[in-house]
């Protein structure tokens, strides 16, 4: 059952075994728009989930780059998200929602459901690497998300620790420097190619993992391999399989 | 097998849970002590390993007060552990070490044992609240140590992340800024009171936990119990059961 490792890894690579996973979060690891579908279905059933879903993780990047530009002072992404969500509530005839339940409704991106493969392949790429997030989500959002979803992260590494969001620099190049370990010891895990880019650009090795449906089973994502990416892989599984756990 | 509830606990913080318990690590989780002295005696059976271990640690203050002094810009605790090491291996004739050997002594802080009740008594805490650590080790120590030990944190928080030494109040009250919480839903968990008393004194609860040979069997410490803490207990076993686990 196990693959032929030498046609999935770059051979370069296969010298060189990073020491350190570093997994983004949102979309890679969790289901953000089916696990927020999901739940906006069940609580306002009037309104179209898919498209709020949608509207509220497309307000997400504009919202560091105004905390990057340094327009906004460093903002935690519960913040954001709250920012996001008040000004969306508004499109979607949910203005009414007091604090309370804006504030409720904000803390479903600690609630976030894995992906199926994710905490089995979690487990067996920990027995072999240290595991750890990194993530423009806060240490707070992340350890609840890990300890609701049972993410076995050996630590979490986040935006909030380096005070600066991906794609920044000092984030990639944060991870090797706790664990004190040069950026090609250190592989990026995630499943968007600009995220990708940017680590390699540090120096570091890089993971894509197909999330086909991460916009919705309506917005497929093109999934094509990268060939200068050190592993494409479908799923967390697939990762673990190739990266010999 | 349960202990009277509450004759242990003071009775008004029964009705006040903690959300987090946020853990020393040094002396509290792992017996530095005795794993200094178990890797020394194997290495460099000429020395007095007792007195090595006694000195190396008591080095680790005054460091850390040149750091928050100033006097020492921001620095790791790998990097003072090298400093302390470094003037002490001339007092213990072992001088000759080379820079490769001294590296490896150093990380001997990484692979501190626990104590023997730590792993059970982390795993049944955690069933009920949010554990993570709250040191002046650094991330990475921490994690390796985490990982090596079997430790289960949910998260590791660090002197690294507040950039400030405990007993700095930013230490104790950004725990609860991480999980936005009040000082008061944290408790610190130490077997030192120094650190208790500096915690209480920016709003958190605190548990006591008898380490008695944590200086060495031959240097019992002072373990009796002091009113002002939430809980006193033997260890994380006893800890467990008295909040309800």
């Amino acid at each position: 059952m196990k693959p032929n490792y030498s046609k999935k890894m770059n051979s370069h690579y296969l010298k060189n075994y990073p020491r350190i996973l570093a997994f983004d979060v949102f979309g890679t690891v969790v289901d953000w728009h089916g696990s927020i579908v999901k739940e906006l279905k069940v609580l306002y059933p009037q309104i179209d989930a898919n498209a709020f879903a949608l509207a509220w993780r497309s307000g997400y990047q504009p919202a560091m780059r105004r905390v990057m530009s340094g327009e906004l002072g460093w903002t935690l992404i519960d913040d954001l998200h709250r920012i996001i969500l008040n000004e969306i509530l508004e499109k979607f005839n949910l203005n009414h929602l007091n604090d309370e339940q804006r504030g409720k409704l904000n803390l479903i991106w600690h609630r976030l459901q894995p992906w199926s493969d994710s905490v089995e392949g979690l487990r067996r790429l920990k027995t072999k690497f240290t595991i750890c997030t990194l993530s423009n989500g806060n240490i707070g959002l992340l350890t609840n998300m890990a300890k609701q979803a049972g993410l076995p992260w050996d630590c979490i590494l986040s935006a909030e620790i380096f005070r600066a969001y991906k794609p920044n620099p000092a984030t990639y190049l944060g991870v090797g420097k706790v664990f004190n370990l040069e950026p090609s010891q250190v592989m990026l895990v995630a499943a968007h190619q600009d995220d990708l880019l940017a680590a390699r650009q540090c120096g570091l090795q890089t993971a894509y993992v197909e999330r086909l449906t991460e916009f919705g089973e309506e917005n497929p994502k093109d999934i094509s391999r990268n060939p200068d990416n050190s592993v494409h892989s479908r799923d967390f599984i697939d990762l673990a399989e190739q990266l010999g756990c």
